[in-house]
């Protein structure tokens, strides 16, 4: 394997990876020649999980499957792709593990689908959303972006360039702008400044909105942002 | 002027349909050959918002301005585009006015802006969206639909087909139905079924995230949902 010297490597950890979002985005990333870390619970279905994008992209493909703390310890990009339900006790669980300065980019999205509710609907988060939530539980030195959400995850985990603007929210300017970066890495995405992290709130919402249209209408809904001007796309 | 006679009128009031929205849309039906009635809180003030739009459409435009009572009473589609803080008494004060089986269009936000806060952040509502509360407060026999809250009103009140879809949500399907018509006949807009009157707290929330990012990158955003079916645009 060839390596950019100027260029030190940065693994991305997938936390929760091998659903449909974390792998989907893990092939999108090693495609684009990223360094991605699958995590899961299970050491052995994260490295099978790394073997299946292995066996999609082919060998050059810089991928391997750790234990979710484990991925956490060796990289200091963290991408959270889990289901509502277990996203509190999984940062907890992995708090120790997170390196200082670490970026969580967290895709999650509090359907009540998580608790037996429908998956068009939201819960109520007391700090506002998923994203505050998290940005509650980790060490203070650690920057959370909220990211994600409204691309289908199914058309993620395939081969044709997405239709979808990723909105980027973030206090920290700086996160925001790698997570951009990441975004704009897979083929058709868009990334638009979302502003603070407290607009999660929304971006968060319309993921509801657009189970809801899949499950009326049968598709795979996304959103795209008209009417900015090419700077708002930076 | 020379009218279907297979086509009975059935004019379009607009409530509070003086501001840049109400305006946009009065424009967009009269160039589409309906007729609208836009409604104001001064008849004056209603008869020159009419004129205006009969400045720019021509002589043809079949477009007149009332007071909102009177307005109200002589449609039976009502289109409700007032700030927040001013729709619940206006509806209390139009109630009596309202023909049996109207259907009321509402296009409220409920923006922090309007007790003071910021544009970009949105109000809680007791019943989870101001199109809820709307249909809290008309009389059982008015359909409520909620819809045109995501495209720029500026972009409604210019000459240009717009780059926006329509999201129609309400628990009345042929009110529902009646909206994304009227929606579809906007150049450039798709009407798409957002199913029950409940989701209009997401569609709401989404015209806050729109002025956040027209705030932050100087734009005139409006939404567009991708990865649907044609027959979601019905």
């Amino acid at each position: 394997m060839s390596t950019n010297l100027s260029a030190p490597v940065r693994p991305i950890a997938i936390i929760g990876g091998t659903g449909p979002a974390g792998m989907g985005l893990a092939l999108r990333w090693v495609r684009a020649g990223e360094t991605v870390i699958i995590g899961s619970r299970e050491h052995g279905r994260a490295r099978l999980a790394a073997e299946s994008i292995i066996s999609r992209v082919g060998n050059e493909a810089r991928i391997s499957g750790m234990e979710n703390s484990a991925a956490c310890a060796a990289a200091d990009i963290l991408m959270l792709t889990v289901p509502f339900e277990g996203q509190a006790s999984l940062i907890k669980r992995l708090k120790p593990a997170i390196t200082p300065g670490s970026i969580l980019i967290d895709a999650t999205v509090p359907l009540a689908a998580g608790i037996g509710g429908r998956a068009s609907r939201t819960l109520g988060i007391w700090q506002g959303s998923a994203a505050q939530q998290a940005a509650e539980l980790v060490p203070d030195d650690v920057a959370v972006v909220a990211a994600f959400h409204n691309c289908a995850a199914d058309l993620l985990g395939g081969d044709n360039p997405l239709d979808c603007d990723v909105i980027v929210c973030s206090d920290d300017p700086d996160a925001a702008q790698l997570t951009r970066e990441l975004a704009a890495k897979i083929p058709g995405v868009r990334a638009i400044d979302g502003g603070r992290l407290e607009n999660a709130r929304i971006v968060e919402q319309i993921t509801a909105l657009l189970v809801g249209l899949n499950m009326r209408h049968k598709g795979h809904a996304g959103i795209r942002i008209t009417g900015l001007p090419p700077t708002a796309y930076r």
